[in-house]
């Protein structure tokens, strides 16, 4: 489900108790609202951007009309689609790095001086790590197939999110993101372009890649090519994820290492986050799913199949669900005690409500499992290394480091604060350091 | 051939003339002075960086010590190479266009705001060119094999050259070129994985790659793509040559249009150039080359083989030179009046001095031969127009709008007035939209 976000230019008298009057209308006919900025205070009228999240165009109709129908002043000048706004153009621009300003400003970046220093890299090609883009760059491939929650709409459509990771990776980490737009989903084809075209970059971000090819595309360019090759779906979910399991059974006074897990949905996200908690060390890994392939799958990195989400339930002391199946876990089957995870999106499995009513420890649902807390950070550890590899090992330190920024009741940490990018940065690289 | 250029900082005592002694020992030794810059003026001494280009390393050690040997207080403090200090780090980054520092900030780039774009893109593929950046991406594709005058040295170490054109696309035209190494020069090959990540493109700036498969791989992704296409070192140079030898002639007062007109050497430039001729409309187009199958390609263009430098000489008004042989026009070929361009790097067929002794109306090298005239303001102008094709008519309109910012007397306008590369794009755009 696509919501509609618009903001609402409401003016309003400059008297108080307007701006209830108006939050309390767009509220009543279920209208979200985001931030508030005031845009004008005139001796008589107030104007005000207010942002509204709606589930439908349908609803954002409404909003607009129970304000309008407010009176005494109060009306909606206009309605603007920020988030449209904000794309025009595009997200990235590819930006030189320096002035030039004269003819030795040319003749320097430029021919002739730029000849010495591709003589330089032909003789060391390792030089091209000092003297170009190339360590500080990774190629953000998508083949469209698996984009957001909206499926398989193509590598064009799903450009605004390639655009989107290029952006948080320059406010993030200082790394240049390349979007690359594959036309192929075929895992020969796909593995043929990006090997022909790797040169250029220091890292792979593999994004929105549907499963099942995704796991063969992503093993082997990770066999075949010798820089970091990290698809962010699989085990940069999975890395927050682990990051918030750790937070939430700390929040619920257990050990996540010395718990029992369960994993409702084994997809590709169910399947990393399994393989990421028996990589940490849980004692024991449990997995349910509909399709035999992926308890195949579970087992074959250490997991163990279950055969309902009943039994499941029952097992665990922590249970993590990721099927997209909203309500699928009634509160009858929650055990007293147990630590919930219900991370379907928009709607979770269970209500953290619901599920601390009927006794567990701690719940929550997927809005602050945000997977822009570990991309960033991982490829800029991995690139501070010169690591040749995401190995397991440095998916297990980039969770734990998101986990150690986290203050006690929270599951994650703020998505914006820079001090969380640097300690995954920091943590990767020296995991990768220390495994050589 | 590779120059050296360093810049040597000197220490002078404050007086008048000492400048002067450390200039005259530089070039008593062949050291060819660039820019000078004064660092620091104290009571008693002066600092400068002198930017010294040299042939070779060893002239580079006479220099330094020519100037260490004058004496009296001057002394050469320390030799930086500005070169490589430009390119640490690269030259180019993917930069975010918008700040980052909210939540909803976050909401309107990324997750959720982001899929309402996705959406609309996919309902109307056209709707990227507005809310993506790729309407105004190019794509710089090398597979190292013709990287300057060094040759097949790879793609690696023709990244500088590629991050080069990269800072130029953003200097001149706002352009965000995307450096593509490829590790294949395999027509099949090349041209398969580019049309894989094309749709993430604008448009496709080939850069030093190699005949003759760079003519293949250049028909082909014309043909397939739907994008503009241009390979510079064919194209790009001859919308230059073009716009220089309009000048030329102009200077000379020769009408080009109506000039016969001889091209002696036909490598890609070379062929690329006479066909330029020929779509501007030459009286007559004729040319040398030892290959019989680059006489074949210059009769298929229009354009008439003859079988020797000499008769070309004495037939032509005007005389083109692209070979790479120095000295190979010889004063004696010289016929008076002629208009002669003899544009190899880094020594011409014949230099200009001699070629006005022996009678030439206008003459001139390579060096004002600059194709950062051509490139930024061709793509500027047919991404601005949507335009599926650079066309002939599009090349011709981009010569004329060079030539048309030149001033009498000279060959080409500085590379670095922007009036000149807006002046490019707006031809260029015009002339797409003009054959629609």
């Amino acid at each position: 489900m696509v919501r509609v976000t618009r903001t609402i230019i409401v003016e309003t008298p400059s008297r108080p108790g307007n701006l209830g009057k108006v939050t309390t209308a767009i509220g009543s006919v279920g209208g979200d609202i985001g931030d508030i900025t005031t845009k004008q205070i005139g001796p008589f009228s107030t104007i005000r951007d207010i942002t509204v999240h709606c589930d439908t165009e349908e609803q954002l109709e409404k909003v607009v009309e129970v304000i309008q129908s407010l009176g005494d002043g109060i009306y909606v000048r206009s309605v603007s689609d920020d988030v449209l706004y904000a794309h025009l153009g595009g997200k990235i621009h590819m930006t030189k790095r320096m002035d030039i300003r004269s003819l030795a400003d040319l003749r320097r970046i430029y021919t002739p001086g730029v000849s010495n220093v591709c003589r330089l890299i032909q003789k060391d090609p390792e030089k091209s790590r000092y003297y170009t883009s190339i360590g500080n760059t990774v190629a953000i491939v998508t083949d469209g197939t698996a984009i957001l929650g909206l499926g398989n709409i193509g590598a064009l459509a799903g450009m605004p999110v390639m655009e989107g990771k290029a952006a948080l990776f320059d406010h993030f980490a200082g790394i240049s993101g390349i979007p690359i737009l594959l036309d192929t989903s075929d895992p020969d084809e796909v593995v043929a372009t990006i090997k022909h075209i790797s040169a250029g970059f220091g890292g792979i971000l593999l994004e929105d890649i549907g499963a099942p090819h995704c796991f063969e595309i992503e093993r082997r360019l990770d066999e075949e090519l010798n820089i970091p090759v990290m698809h962010d779906d699989q085990h940069g979910t999975a890395v927050v994820v682990l990051a918030a399991a750790i937070s939430a059974c700390r929040n619920a006074e257990i050990y996540l290492d010395k718990a029992v897990v369960g994993q409702i949905g084994l997809g590709a996200a169910g399947l990393a986050i399994s393989r990421m908690l028996i990589d940490y060390g849980v004692k024991k890994m449990y997995g349910v799913d509909r399709r035999t392939e992926a308890l195949r799958q579970l087992a074959q990195y250490g997991g163990e199949p279950l055969s309902s989400i009943e039994e499941l339930m029952q097992t665990c002391d922590m249970v993590i669900a990721t099927t997209g199946v909203e309500g699928l876990i009634s509160p009858e089957m929650v055990r007293p005690g147990q630590v919930i995870l219900a991370l379907s999106n928009p709607k979770p499995e269970i209500e953290p409500d619901a599920a601390m009513a009927a006794g567990a420890a701690f719940a929550a649902d997927g809005r602050s499992v945000n997977n822009v807390l570990g991309f960033p950070g991982i490829f800029r550890g991995a690139l501070n290394a010169h690591a040749s590899k995401i190995t397991r090992s440095m998916l297990v330190a980039a969770a734990e480091a998101i986990s150690s920024c986290t203050k006690k009741g929270e599951l994650t940490p703020h998505p914006l604060d820079f001090r969380v990018h640097e300690h995954v940065a920091h943590a990767v690289e020296k995991a990768a350091l220390s495994q050589e």
